[in-house]
Protein backbone atom coordinates (compact mmCIF):
# COMPACT_ATOMS: atom_id res chain seq x y z
CA UNK A 1 0.00 0.00 0.00
CA UNK A 2 1.45 3.42 -1.09
CA UNK A 3 1.77 6.16 1.60
CA UNK A 4 1.80 8.78 -0.72
CA UNK A 5 -1.60 10.65 -1.18
CA UNK A 6 -4.76 9.03 -3.70
CA UNK A 7 -4.35 11.84 -6.84
CA UNK A 8 -8.10 12.75 -7.02
CA UNK A 9 -10.02 11.49 -9.74
CA UNK A 10 -13.03 13.61 -11.74
CA UNK A 11 -15.29 11.36 -9.44
CA UNK A 12 -13.42 11.85 -5.98
CA UNK A 13 -12.38 15.24 -6.22
CA UNK A 14 -14.86 17.67 -3.88
CA UNK A 15 -15.47 20.73 -5.93
CA UNK A 16 -17.43 22.49 -3.18
CA UNK A 17 -16.07 22.90 0.33
CA UNK A 18 -12.96 21.52 -1.15
CA UNK A 19 -11.19 22.75 2.27
CA UNK A 20 -12.63 19.41 3.41
CA UNK A 21 -11.52 16.94 1.47
CA UNK A 22 -9.23 14.43 2.55
CA UNK A 23 -6.70 12.09 0.32
CA UNK A 24 -4.31 10.39 2.66
CA UNK A 25 -4.54 6.80 2.99
CA UNK A 26 -3.90 7.22 6.75
CA UNK A 27 -7.49 9.33 7.08
CA UNK A 28 -9.55 6.98 4.75
CA UNK A 29 -8.24 3.85 6.73
CA UNK A 30 -9.39 5.44 9.89
CA UNK A 31 -12.83 6.17 8.87
CA UNK A 32 -13.40 2.73 7.27
CA UNK A 33 -11.99 1.20 10.35
CA UNK A 34 -13.68 3.24 12.93
CA UNK A 35 -17.06 1.57 11.30
CA UNK A 36 -18.77 -1.60 10.71
CA UNK A 37 -21.23 -0.46 8.82
CA UNK A 38 -21.08 0.81 5.13
CA UNK A 39 -23.20 1.45 2.11
CA UNK A 40 -22.79 -0.20 -1.01
CA UNK A 41 -24.20 1.54 -3.80
CA UNK A 42 -24.53 -0.66 -7.43
CA UNK A 43 -27.00 -0.50 -10.47
CA UNK A 44 -29.45 -3.33 -11.27
CA UNK A 45 -31.03 -2.53 -14.60
CA UNK A 46 -30.01 1.16 -14.36
CA UNK A 47 -32.32 1.53 -11.07
CA UNK A 48 -29.78 2.42 -8.13
CA UNK A 49 -29.60 0.27 -4.83
CA UNK A 50 -28.08 0.98 -1.86
CA UNK A 51 -27.47 -1.93 0.61
CA UNK A 52 -26.23 -1.44 4.64
CA UNK A 53 -24.01 -3.93 5.39
CA UNK A 54 -21.27 -4.69 7.34
CA UNK A 55 -17.97 -4.45 5.81
CA UNK A 56 -13.94 -4.85 7.09
CA UNK A 57 -10.76 -3.52 5.43
CA UNK A 58 -7.69 -5.46 4.59
CA UNK A 59 -4.85 -3.63 2.84
CA UNK A 60 -6.20 -1.44 0.05
CA UNK A 61 -9.00 -3.27 -0.37
CA UNK A 62 -12.64 -3.42 1.98
CA UNK A 63 -14.74 -6.54 1.91
CA UNK A 64 -18.80 -7.00 2.28
CA UNK A 65 -20.37 -10.31 3.02
CA UNK A 66 -24.28 -12.05 2.84
CA UNK A 67 -25.93 -14.62 1.58
CA UNK A 68 -25.52 -16.53 -1.86
CA UNK A 69 -28.80 -16.08 -2.47
CA UNK A 70 -29.05 -12.48 -1.91
CA UNK A 71 -29.91 -10.42 -5.21
CA UNK A 72 -26.96 -7.81 -4.28
CA UNK A 73 -24.18 -10.61 -4.11
CA UNK A 74 -25.78 -12.27 -7.31
CA UNK A 75 -25.56 -8.61 -9.24
CA UNK A 76 -22.32 -7.59 -7.66
CA UNK A 77 -20.46 -11.00 -8.53
CA UNK A 78 -20.76 -10.26 -12.11
CA UNK A 79 -18.30 -7.23 -11.36
CA UNK A 80 -20.16 -4.82 -11.69
CA UNK A 81 -19.53 -0.93 -10.67
CA UNK A 82 -20.11 -0.31 -6.92
CA UNK A 83 -19.84 2.74 -4.71
CA UNK A 84 -18.71 2.40 -1.35
CA UNK A 85 -19.42 4.77 1.40
CA UNK A 86 -19.16 4.85 5.17
CA UNK A 87 -20.47 7.90 7.38
CA UNK A 88 -19.86 8.74 10.61
CA UNK A 89 -22.08 11.64 12.21
CA UNK A 90 -20.15 13.32 14.54
CA UNK A 91 -22.30 16.41 15.39
CA UNK A 92 -24.84 18.87 15.03
CA UNK A 93 -23.74 22.54 14.14
CA UNK A 94 -25.98 25.86 15.36
CA UNK A 95 -24.74 28.72 13.35
CA UNK A 96 -26.31 32.31 13.41
CA UNK A 97 -27.16 32.19 9.98
CA UNK A 98 -29.82 29.58 8.22
CA UNK A 99 -27.26 28.96 5.85
CA UNK A 100 -24.58 27.98 7.71
CA UNK A 101 -26.31 25.07 10.06
CA UNK A 102 -24.32 22.01 9.39
CA UNK A 103 -23.02 19.10 10.31
CA UNK A 104 -20.08 17.68 11.34
CA UNK A 105 -18.89 14.16 10.09
CA UNK A 106 -16.41 11.86 8.74
CA UNK A 107 -17.55 10.09 5.43
CA UNK A 108 -15.43 7.93 2.83
CA UNK A 109 -16.39 7.37 -0.57
CA UNK A 110 -14.79 4.76 -2.94
CA UNK A 111 -15.73 3.80 -6.54
CA UNK A 112 -14.50 1.01 -8.21
CA UNK A 113 -15.58 -2.74 -9.15
CA UNK A 114 -17.61 -5.38 -7.08
CA UNK A 115 -14.95 -8.42 -7.08
CA UNK A 116 -16.28 -12.14 -5.64
CA UNK A 117 -13.62 -13.51 -3.82
CA UNK A 118 -12.41 -17.10 -4.55
CA UNK A 119 -12.88 -20.14 -1.94
CA UNK A 120 -10.10 -20.17 0.29
CA UNK A 121 -9.74 -16.42 0.96
CA UNK A 122 -13.22 -15.79 1.97
CA UNK A 123 -12.58 -18.43 4.80
CA UNK A 124 -9.26 -16.40 5.13
CA UNK A 125 -11.01 -13.11 5.24
CA UNK A 126 -14.41 -13.78 7.60
CA UNK A 127 -11.84 -14.82 9.84
CA UNK A 128 -9.81 -12.29 9.73
CA UNK A 129 -12.99 -9.87 9.87
CA UNK A 130 -13.98 -11.70 12.94
CA UNK A 131 -11.25 -11.31 15.14
CA UNK A 132 -10.88 -8.00 14.55
CA UNK A 133 -14.53 -7.20 15.85
CA UNK A 134 -13.50 -8.91 18.62
CA UNK A 135 -9.77 -10.84 19.08
CA UNK A 136 -10.72 -14.71 20.04
CA UNK A 137 -14.31 -14.54 18.52
CA UNK A 138 -13.20 -16.94 15.62
CA UNK A 139 -11.07 -19.50 17.74
CA UNK A 140 -14.45 -19.31 20.37
CA UNK A 141 -17.44 -19.73 17.93
CA UNK A 142 -18.73 -23.20 16.51
CA UNK A 143 -17.01 -22.92 13.00
CA UNK A 144 -18.69 -23.03 9.86
CA UNK A 145 -20.65 -26.14 8.53
CA UNK A 146 -20.01 -26.71 4.58
CA UNK A 147 -23.75 -25.88 4.16
CA UNK A 148 -22.78 -22.35 6.05
CA UNK A 149 -19.79 -21.94 4.13
CA UNK A 150 -22.03 -22.78 0.86
CA UNK A 151 -24.51 -19.83 2.21
CA UNK A 152 -21.95 -17.29 2.32
CA UNK A 153 -19.88 -15.41 -0.02
CA UNK A 154 -17.59 -12.09 -0.15
CA UNK A 155 -17.27 -9.64 -2.01
CA UNK A 156 -14.55 -7.26 -2.04
CA UNK A 157 -13.35 -4.00 -3.93
CA UNK A 158 -10.12 -2.32 -4.37
CA UNK A 159 -9.38 1.40 -2.77
CA UNK A 160 -8.01 2.89 -5.75
CA UNK A 161 -10.90 5.86 -6.21
CA UNK A 162 -11.44 6.88 -2.93
CA UNK A 163 -11.26 10.41 -1.27
CA UNK A 164 -12.51 11.36 2.54
CA UNK A 165 -14.48 14.43 4.06
CA UNK A 166 -13.62 16.00 7.28
CA UNK A 167 -15.97 18.17 8.49
CA UNK A 168 -15.45 18.92 12.30
CA UNK A 169 -14.98 22.63 12.52
CA UNK A 170 -17.65 25.44 12.27
CA UNK A 171 -18.27 27.40 8.98
CA UNK A 172 -16.62 30.64 8.26
CA UNK A 173 -19.67 33.42 9.55
CA UNK A 174 -20.16 36.44 7.66
CA UNK A 175 -18.21 39.22 9.74
CA UNK A 176 -21.66 40.82 10.02
CA UNK A 177 -23.08 37.79 11.56
CA UNK A 178 -20.31 37.59 13.85
CA UNK A 179 -21.35 40.90 14.82
CA UNK A 180 -24.40 40.02 15.96
CA UNK A 181 -25.97 38.80 19.69
CA UNK A 182 -26.68 35.19 18.46
CA UNK A 183 -24.97 32.35 19.93
CA UNK A 184 -23.50 29.63 17.72
CA UNK A 185 -21.61 26.35 18.22
CA UNK A 186 -22.06 22.85 18.11
CA UNK A 187 -23.46 19.12 19.92
CA UNK A 188 -21.27 16.62 19.44
CA UNK A 189 -22.71 13.35 18.75
CA UNK A 190 -21.09 9.66 19.47
CA UNK A 191 -21.93 6.51 19.05
CA UNK A 192 -21.47 4.71 22.45
CA UNK A 193 -21.80 1.02 23.72
CA UNK A 194 -24.14 -0.22 27.33
CA UNK A 195 -23.22 -3.10 28.88
CA UNK A 196 -23.45 -6.56 26.88
CA UNK A 197 -26.39 -8.73 27.70
CA UNK A 198 -26.53 -12.22 27.97
CA UNK A 199 -28.67 -13.81 25.70
CA UNK A 200 -31.61 -15.11 27.89
CA UNK A 201 -31.43 -18.63 26.10
CA UNK A 202 -27.71 -18.93 28.01
CA UNK A 203 -27.59 -21.67 29.76
CA UNK A 204 -26.46 -21.38 33.74
CA UNK A 205 -22.88 -20.78 34.66
CA UNK A 206 -21.48 -20.36 30.97
CA UNK A 207 -19.15 -16.91 31.73
CA UNK A 208 -18.94 -14.28 29.39
CA UNK A 209 -15.58 -14.43 27.32
CA UNK A 210 -12.60 -11.58 27.49
CA UNK A 211 -13.43 -10.61 23.62
CA UNK A 212 -16.79 -9.40 24.66
CA UNK A 213 -16.10 -7.65 28.17
CA UNK A 214 -13.16 -5.85 26.42
CA UNK A 215 -15.22 -5.39 23.31
CA UNK A 216 -14.59 -1.85 22.44
CA UNK A 217 -16.69 -0.48 19.23
CA UNK B 1 -51.12 9.28 4.41
CA UNK B 2 -52.65 5.94 4.51
CA UNK B 3 -52.91 4.01 7.91
CA UNK B 4 -52.40 0.75 6.30
CA UNK B 5 -49.56 -0.80 5.37
CA UNK B 6 -47.67 -0.46 1.88
CA UNK B 7 -48.23 -3.82 -0.04
CA UNK B 8 -44.75 -4.87 -0.47
CA UNK B 9 -43.00 -4.21 -4.16
CA UNK B 10 -40.37 -7.03 -6.22
CA UNK B 11 -38.09 -3.97 -4.65
CA UNK B 12 -39.05 -3.41 -1.40
CA UNK B 13 -40.69 -7.70 -0.59
CA UNK B 14 -37.99 -8.61 1.95
CA UNK B 15 -36.99 -12.70 0.52
CA UNK B 16 -34.08 -13.55 2.92
CA UNK B 17 -34.52 -12.93 6.59
CA UNK B 18 -38.64 -11.87 6.08
CA UNK B 19 -39.75 -11.98 9.62
CA UNK B 20 -37.54 -8.91 9.82
CA UNK B 21 -39.46 -6.92 7.39
CA UNK B 22 -42.10 -4.25 8.09
CA UNK B 23 -44.49 -1.95 6.19
CA UNK B 24 -46.19 -0.17 7.90
CA UNK B 25 -46.12 3.57 7.51
CA UNK B 26 -45.78 4.07 11.55
CA UNK B 27 -42.52 1.75 11.59
CA UNK B 28 -41.32 3.23 8.26
CA UNK B 29 -41.84 6.84 9.69
CA UNK B 30 -40.08 6.17 12.74
CA UNK B 31 -36.70 4.49 11.23
CA UNK B 32 -36.36 8.10 9.19
CA UNK B 33 -37.71 10.79 11.75
CA UNK B 34 -35.24 8.92 14.02
CA UNK B 35 -32.09 10.12 11.59
CA UNK B 36 -31.08 13.66 10.60
CA UNK B 37 -28.90 11.62 7.78
CA UNK B 38 -29.55 9.74 5.21
CA UNK B 39 -27.93 7.66 1.94
CA UNK B 40 -28.88 8.69 -1.23
CA UNK B 41 -28.20 6.05 -4.36
CA UNK B 42 -28.34 7.50 -7.56
CA UNK B 43 -26.88 6.98 -11.34
CA UNK B 44 -24.79 8.85 -13.69
CA UNK B 45 -23.72 7.70 -16.75
CA UNK B 46 -24.35 4.24 -15.81
CA UNK B 47 -22.09 4.64 -12.55
CA UNK B 48 -23.76 4.25 -8.49
CA UNK B 49 -23.15 6.84 -6.61
CA UNK B 50 -24.13 7.12 -3.00
CA UNK B 51 -24.39 10.41 -0.64
CA UNK B 52 -24.67 11.47 2.89
CA UNK B 53 -26.93 13.96 3.31
CA UNK B 54 -29.19 15.33 5.79
CA UNK B 55 -32.78 14.60 5.53
CA UNK B 56 -36.20 15.25 6.97
CA UNK B 57 -39.71 13.82 6.39
CA UNK B 58 -43.18 16.21 5.76
CA UNK B 59 -45.97 13.83 5.29
CA UNK B 60 -45.39 10.94 2.60
CA UNK B 61 -42.44 12.91 1.22
CA UNK B 62 -38.47 12.87 2.29
CA UNK B 63 -36.90 15.79 1.48
CA UNK B 64 -33.15 16.94 0.82
CA UNK B 65 -31.12 20.10 -0.01
CA UNK B 66 -27.57 20.81 -1.11
CA UNK B 67 -26.21 23.52 -3.39
CA UNK B 68 -27.18 24.59 -6.58
CA UNK B 69 -23.97 23.52 -8.10
CA UNK B 70 -23.54 19.92 -6.74
CA UNK B 71 -23.17 16.98 -9.30
CA UNK B 72 -25.47 15.10 -7.21
CA UNK B 73 -28.93 18.01 -7.03
CA UNK B 74 -28.14 18.93 -10.78
CA UNK B 75 -28.40 15.08 -11.44
CA UNK B 76 -31.56 14.50 -9.26
CA UNK B 77 -33.31 17.69 -10.68
CA UNK B 78 -33.53 16.18 -14.12
CA UNK B 79 -36.50 13.36 -12.19
CA UNK B 80 -34.21 10.26 -11.79
CA UNK B 81 -34.45 7.38 -10.04
CA UNK B 82 -33.07 7.37 -6.56
CA UNK B 83 -32.63 4.96 -3.82
CA UNK B 84 -33.06 6.34 -0.53
CA UNK B 85 -32.17 4.78 2.92
CA UNK B 86 -31.15 5.20 6.52
CA UNK B 87 -29.42 3.11 9.08
CA UNK B 88 -29.35 2.84 12.83
CA UNK B 89 -26.74 0.59 14.44
CA UNK B 90 -28.12 -0.41 17.69
CA UNK B 91 -26.07 -3.71 18.54
CA UNK B 92 -23.47 -6.50 17.82
CA UNK B 93 -24.80 -9.31 18.35
CA UNK B 94 -22.01 -12.50 19.55
CA UNK B 95 -23.46 -15.99 18.75
CA UNK B 96 -22.54 -19.78 19.58
CA UNK B 97 -22.07 -19.80 16.01
CA UNK B 98 -19.77 -17.77 13.60
CA UNK B 99 -22.26 -17.83 10.91
CA UNK B 100 -24.88 -16.35 13.33
CA UNK B 101 -22.54 -13.27 14.52
CA UNK B 102 -24.40 -10.13 13.21
CA UNK B 103 -25.77 -6.77 14.01
CA UNK B 104 -28.94 -5.11 15.52
CA UNK B 105 -30.19 -1.92 13.37
CA UNK B 106 -33.12 -0.75 12.16
CA UNK B 107 -33.41 0.97 8.33
CA UNK B 108 -35.59 2.10 5.57
CA UNK B 109 -34.98 1.34 1.85
CA UNK B 110 -37.51 3.56 -0.65
CA UNK B 111 -37.10 3.77 -4.30
CA UNK B 112 -38.52 6.51 -6.15
CA UNK B 113 -37.75 9.47 -7.91
CA UNK B 114 -36.47 12.82 -7.23
CA UNK B 115 -38.49 15.99 -7.91
CA UNK B 116 -37.04 19.22 -7.67
CA UNK B 117 -39.11 21.60 -5.26
CA UNK B 118 -40.38 25.03 -6.14
CA UNK B 119 -38.79 27.99 -4.86
CA UNK B 120 -42.13 28.56 -2.37
CA UNK B 121 -41.97 24.76 -1.40
CA UNK B 122 -38.16 25.39 -0.86
CA UNK B 123 -38.08 28.30 1.12
CA UNK B 124 -41.53 26.51 3.93
CA UNK B 125 -39.92 23.14 3.75
CA UNK B 126 -36.16 24.40 4.96
CA UNK B 127 -38.14 26.46 7.57
CA UNK B 128 -39.68 23.16 8.67
CA UNK B 129 -36.62 21.28 8.33
CA UNK B 130 -34.89 23.76 11.01
CA UNK B 131 -37.75 24.15 13.13
CA UNK B 132 -37.93 20.19 13.55
CA UNK B 133 -34.19 19.97 14.63
CA UNK B 134 -34.60 22.55 17.11
CA UNK B 135 -37.81 24.33 17.20
CA UNK B 136 -37.56 28.34 17.33
CA UNK B 137 -34.03 27.72 15.93
CA UNK B 138 -35.87 29.46 12.17
CA UNK B 139 -36.69 32.49 13.92
CA UNK B 140 -33.67 32.66 16.01
CA UNK B 141 -30.88 32.39 13.13
CA UNK B 142 -30.44 35.49 10.54
CA UNK B 143 -32.85 34.43 7.36
CA UNK B 144 -31.26 33.20 4.50
CA UNK B 145 -30.41 36.33 1.88
CA UNK B 146 -31.19 36.24 -2.02
CA UNK B 147 -28.13 34.60 -2.98
CA UNK B 148 -27.91 32.11 -0.12
CA UNK B 149 -31.78 31.05 -1.27
CA UNK B 150 -30.13 30.83 -4.87
CA UNK B 151 -27.62 28.77 -3.91
CA UNK B 152 -29.88 26.30 -2.49
CA UNK B 153 -31.94 23.83 -3.84
CA UNK B 154 -34.31 21.10 -2.34
CA UNK B 155 -35.37 17.16 -3.75
CA UNK B 156 -38.15 14.93 -2.33
CA UNK B 157 -38.82 11.72 -3.33
CA UNK B 158 -42.16 10.40 -2.60
CA UNK B 159 -42.36 7.49 -0.09
CA UNK B 160 -44.33 4.78 -2.46
CA UNK B 161 -42.34 1.95 -2.50
CA UNK B 162 -40.61 1.60 0.76
CA UNK B 163 -39.77 -1.07 3.59
CA UNK B 164 -38.15 -0.89 6.82
CA UNK B 165 -35.99 -4.04 8.27
CA UNK B 166 -35.90 -3.98 12.42
CA UNK B 167 -32.98 -6.18 13.68
CA UNK B 168 -33.42 -6.14 17.42
CA UNK B 169 -33.66 -9.65 18.73
CA UNK B 170 -30.75 -12.96 18.45
CA UNK B 171 -30.40 -15.52 16.29
CA UNK B 172 -32.55 -18.82 16.12
CA UNK B 173 -29.46 -20.66 17.05
CA UNK B 174 -29.45 -24.67 16.73
CA UNK B 175 -30.10 -26.78 19.50
CA UNK B 176 -26.91 -28.47 19.30
CA UNK B 177 -25.07 -25.10 19.50
CA UNK B 178 -27.60 -24.17 22.48
CA UNK B 179 -25.92 -27.01 24.33
CA UNK B 180 -22.44 -26.01 24.37
CA UNK B 181 -21.01 -23.91 26.64
CA UNK B 182 -20.70 -21.13 24.36
CA UNK B 183 -21.60 -17.64 25.45
CA UNK B 184 -24.11 -15.50 23.47
CA UNK B 185 -25.60 -11.90 23.72
CA UNK B 186 -25.31 -8.62 22.42
CA UNK B 187 -23.75 -5.22 23.12
CA UNK B 188 -25.88 -2.03 22.74
CA UNK B 189 -24.94 0.47 20.67
CA UNK B 190 -26.37 4.34 20.99
CA UNK B 191 -25.38 7.60 19.74
CA UNK B 192 -25.74 10.31 22.15
CA UNK B 193 -24.81 13.41 22.69
CA UNK B 194 -22.50 15.34 24.47
CA UNK B 195 -22.51 19.13 26.03
CA UNK B 196 -22.66 21.60 23.38
CA UNK B 197 -19.51 23.53 22.46
CA UNK B 198 -19.79 27.11 21.96
CA UNK B 199 -17.91 29.02 18.96
CA UNK B 200 -14.38 29.79 20.07
CA UNK B 201 -15.49 33.50 18.33
CA UNK B 202 -18.77 33.58 20.38
CA UNK B 203 -18.80 37.17 21.68
CA UNK B 204 -18.92 37.85 25.54
CA UNK B 205 -22.01 37.78 27.39
CA UNK B 206 -24.19 35.76 24.44
CA UNK B 207 -26.46 33.64 25.97
CA UNK B 208 -27.17 30.03 25.03
CA UNK B 209 -30.50 30.03 23.48
CA UNK B 210 -33.43 27.25 25.11
CA UNK B 211 -33.55 25.26 21.86
CA UNK B 212 -29.68 24.49 21.94
CA UNK B 213 -30.03 23.46 26.13
CA UNK B 214 -33.20 21.66 25.02
CA UNK B 215 -31.67 19.37 21.82
CA UNK B 216 -31.91 16.04 22.08
CA UNK B 217 -30.52 14.20 19.25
Amino acid sequence: MSDTPQAPTDKTRLRRYNWLAKYDRDTINAIIDAGIVCQIGYVIDGAPYVTPTCHWRIGDHVYWHGSSASRMLKAQQKGIKVCFTVTHLDGVVFSRASFNHNIQYRSVIAFGEAELVDEDTKREVLSTFTDRLAPGLWDYARVPADQEWKASKVIRMRLDEVSAKVADGLPEEDDADLATDRWAGHVPLRLVQGAPVADPKLRAGIEMPDFVKNFRY
